[in-house]
């Protein structure tokens, strides 16, 4: 997969340059390009935001250096690549939305300032996306979040066995507690069906404690439609647990 | 503000060296003390993870260099500050989360692993924080957008313009469209009320706009109670509007 990225703050993006991105990029199954929005002004100043028409305080990105990138980019192009503007009013991103992006053969991104880009280039967008309901100070944080997200759903990023852990989040709960050594740490004990060597216990075990953090914290993410008998057993006894406290 | 961050990879943080978390850095409004928990193991290998308990793939952060990191930070303090855990089962953040969040003098982050921490970690935490629903590699960037997201908070960081713009997200509805120079781009005019210089026009057209972008693409960002008649009427108008389209 290509990444390209429009940003003023190439420099921002070295969190891209570590552990399984970096890996997905040594092996080329992901390359980043990063485009300084700032060398595709023709202006000798080589400014890239300009005051707002009909006033109001900050600034605004003229819509030209982006158009300008944007023409650099897909100059020998068949096909536009889905485009991407990372924005606090866009769709949520979610893991579902991660899923489907990593299908792209490539992708860009076009990050913002908070005071905003002129609109005249939404002409240039397929999609907006918001990783949450608050604000940061540019798309920069927000795009790096997005990247890593849908790079560990593109084929042979992860290895097998982290795949399989994924898995885990799709069923819609959360993490079951881990332990490791030591075996008492600070008077602490591991729970001793972990322990055990007993497989199908410490599996049912784990599967009690996922949907037991899941309905305390989460309760929203509990699909009943996707749990099995088992599971619907386990919840009712973990609601009696909780009563009774 | 004294942000103490605890992670595996302290590089990853330079993101927080631009923009206005920078400019706050260097105002001394906010402090970042970055620690890396490899420091804190008394292994000779320097070893920070171990195989999970029960079996399973994947590597658990072992407690004790946490443990240790913590009590150097905290060994001259007389209260501990408020110990933030970036994870995906955490409380959802939100711009609620990050306005709280900024009352406090100091605050700790602790970064993990996807694969997990040793649960007994967790008498140390005082919350567990979630951006959004999706799996990202670990608690590095997620740290980043609260720290962002919160520094903004800070009185002081932003300038009493910027603020006056944050306000505007308070509302609850979504950034009107800016536009800047020139006029006509690509065939693209700038709208005729923002040239009008009828500053009444101009709010009234901003306000409808942000009223219909809301309205669109997130209904339920709308807080009906805290409308005024006037947006009422608007939000009639664009109701109409997008019926007949």
């Amino acid at each position: 997969m290509v990444i390209d990225i429009l940003t003023l703050f190439p420099e921002m993006f070295s969190p891209l340059e570590y552990s399984i991105i970096k890996r997905a990029r040594d092996k080329d199954i992901i390359k980043i390009n990063l485009y300084n929005i700032r060398d595709f002004t023709l202006d000798k100043h080589n400014r890239v935001d300009d005051y707002p028409y009909g006033g109001g305080s900050g600034m605004v990105m003229m819509a030209d250096p982006i158009y300008r990138a944007m023409e650099h980019i897909c100059r020998d192009k068949i096909k536009k690549p889905r485009t991407i503007l990372m924005t606090p009013g866009g769709e949520k991103f979610n893991q579902g939305t991660a899923k489907e992006l990593a299908k792209e053969e490539e992708l860009i991104f076009i990050c913002g300032h908070y005071e905003g880009i002129d609109e005249r280039i939404m002409t240039l967008i397929d999609c907006q996306v918001s990783i949450g309901d608050y604000v940061i100070t540019g798309g920069e944080l927000a795009a790096m979040v997005v990247i890593d997200s849908v790079s560990r759903m593109v084929p042979g990023v992860l290895s097998s066995k982290e795949s399989y852990e994924e898995e885990s989040f799709f069923d819609g709960l959360l993490e079951y507690p881990q332990y490791t050594r030591p075996e008492i740490y600070r008077d602490m004990k591991v729970p001793e069906v972990l322990l055990s060597g007993h497989h199908e216990n410490v599996n049912k075990w784990r599967r009690y404690q996922s949907l037991k953090k899941t309905y305390r914290l989460r309760p929203d993410l509990i699909d009943y439609g996707k749990l099995s008998d088992k599971d619907k057993k386990m919840l009712l006894d973990i609601e009696n647990e909780e009563q009774d406290i």
